[in-house]
């Protein structure tokens, strides 16, 4: 019998669990829960239903796991404990610095209900996580570095596109090759934000609006741009549309370490990322941790769990045989 | 209380272990076994005691976890199974057709005896192993490539000593450039062995020894280099201890994958290792899975384990409230 699956949510990263549950053949979507009028939301998966989100509850039989698919802003730190008291669950939530606030809310709703509950899956925080965890526990001395990019920020480009006389926007957050190349030769940089990245926007403007105060707007916003080197980029329209469209994104996480009796051998841990589709593959992390959420229920555990808890083996539809026959 | 280790079998690897445990501050060095006269083994650590192999068994109430240090040809097969009677105990089992085999013997003897083994922990197999197993379980649909190098093979170096006529020699194992720069291309190239990997070798000759029958010897080797651009430079044996005294290694771990409802993005996950020590690297690897070891003992459990089935947060000091907010 197949994982039944919901999600709650359905934008780029609701569509994108979406075709990541074909690629799994464990593994069936159920329904789609939409805060829209289900009559206006038209899924890929014929079989599915799209149901309104306040209906999900009802479905608390006929689903093992639900995705939640919301934003960390409002949606996730609500959310994510509500349908933890019905659901086994996962989400993504990523506001770093609130995650020990929000892992204890889905650890009380989970473990109250009897469910798992997964937060905070995806690259950064997930995968990224995994191996600066992974890499400092090897390497107890050493310094730790993530590169984000080249890749689109959502963040980024909403700042700019609510600036008056901006009509649309795009943000590449790009990691600075010589900081990087500094990593990887084992030196230890010390490097400041603006060494670590710079920041490209392709900027469309409204018509008549001033072109060089918006550039001077961009370059000096606090906490966005005003700490790196920034270049503007006025396009029109049609040229957003016809080389921006894309939501790639990617990074590295690297540690540079030390071992040996007076620490005499270096060593380097890197590992990368190069993503067509942030959102696409954000949600095939998920669905991965979609599988452990319903194995982990099935041996009687309960509450919150990251990536840091859970044994790799539950993310592979494959046996243990299988796993140490063909992958160790 | 720290974690007390035991190390059997003080060659490179044992002395990389040693090393190790001095940068974990929860974790000492109770004794070293070796087959050899302790009497002329000299170690690092002044706290330790220096035992007979026969000995061990006797230590089994003041050992926490046994590292196994020995080689995988004729060694480990017999003493991990052997000493988890009396140990946790962890190896780096890397005879990978032989794994199934291996980690049936010595999980019967783990749970016989209420110990926990944990069998092939490295960098190959071990944390290589884990991330072909993470990505293939993120993108089911993909290809995967494992390169090995820059660095030294012990096998193949070895291969070329047992030549008459050869009195020492080093050989390195070269990822091919261009096959590294396909696959990061995504273009899912299908490479032979002769495409992946190149081969050089550094010989020192006895006197007299002919040079050009023992670098054909060398290049026509079955298995070891006859499927391999190989090049052979006869130096002297200063140079050698000069310029080849080293035990570097690394390698990359990559796989190419689509997503989408149409397969239409692409996305590239790639992991290498850049290791001044090939055996000090194995070995902190090795150290943050006793770690593992012994906790999974204190929870009770018994058996036999692997990288994959044991949870990221096992490994490191930190706690789990410290981890989430530090490394998610």
């Amino acid at each position: 019998m197949s994982i039944r699956i919901g999600i709650l949510g359905y934008g780029n990263l609701g569509r994108g669990v979406e075709c990541a549950i074909r690629q799994n053949p464990d593994m069936e979507l159920a329904a789609v829960f939409t805060r829209r009028n289900p009559e206006n939301v038209t899924i890929l998966t014929d079989t599915a239903a799209v149901c309104r989100a306040e209906e999900a509850a009802d479905w608390k039989d006929k689903i093992d796991v639900l995705i939640l698919c919301g934003g960390s802003a409002t949606d996730l730190p609500v959310q994510t404990p509500e349908y933890a008291k019905y659901f086994n669950v996962v989400d993504s939530f990523d506001t770093h610095a609130k995650i020990p606030e929000h892992f204890a809310e889905v650890d009380a709703a989970a473990k109250a209900s009897g469910k798992v509950g997964i937060i905070s899956v995806g690259w950064d925080p997930g995968m990224f996580s995994l191996n600066r965890m992974y890499a400092n526990a090897i390497l107890p001395e050493g310094s730790d570095y993530t590169f984000w990019g080249k890749g689109v920020s959502q963040g980024h480009s909403d700042a700019i596109r609510r600036i008056d006389g901006v009509k649309d926007a795009k943000q590449y957050t790009i990691p600075v090759p010589q900081a990087l190349e500094e990593v990887r030769k084992g030196t230890n940089p010390v490097l400041s934000t603006r060494e670590k990245h710079t920041r490209e926007c392709f900027v469309v403007l409204e018509e008549g609006a001033d072109a060089a105060r918006i550039e001077q707007e961009i370059k000096t916003m606090p906490n966005y741009f005003a700490d790196y080197d920034t270049t503007v980029h006025f396009i029109s329209e049609e040229e957003l549309k016809r080389d921006h469209s894309g939501i790639p994104h990617g990074g590295f996480v690297l540690r540079s370490g030390v071992t040996g009796w007076e620490k005499e051998h270096k060593h380097l841990i890197e590992y990368s990322l190069k993503l067509d589709s942030n959102p696409e593959f954000t949600s095939s992390v998920i669905v991965a941790y979609a599988r452990a959420a319903y194995r982990l229920a099935s041996e009687g555990q309960t509450g919150c769990k990251t990536v840091f808890d859970i044994a790799p083996a539950y993310l592979s539809a494959k046996s243990g045989e299988e796993l140490r026959a063909t992958m160790l």
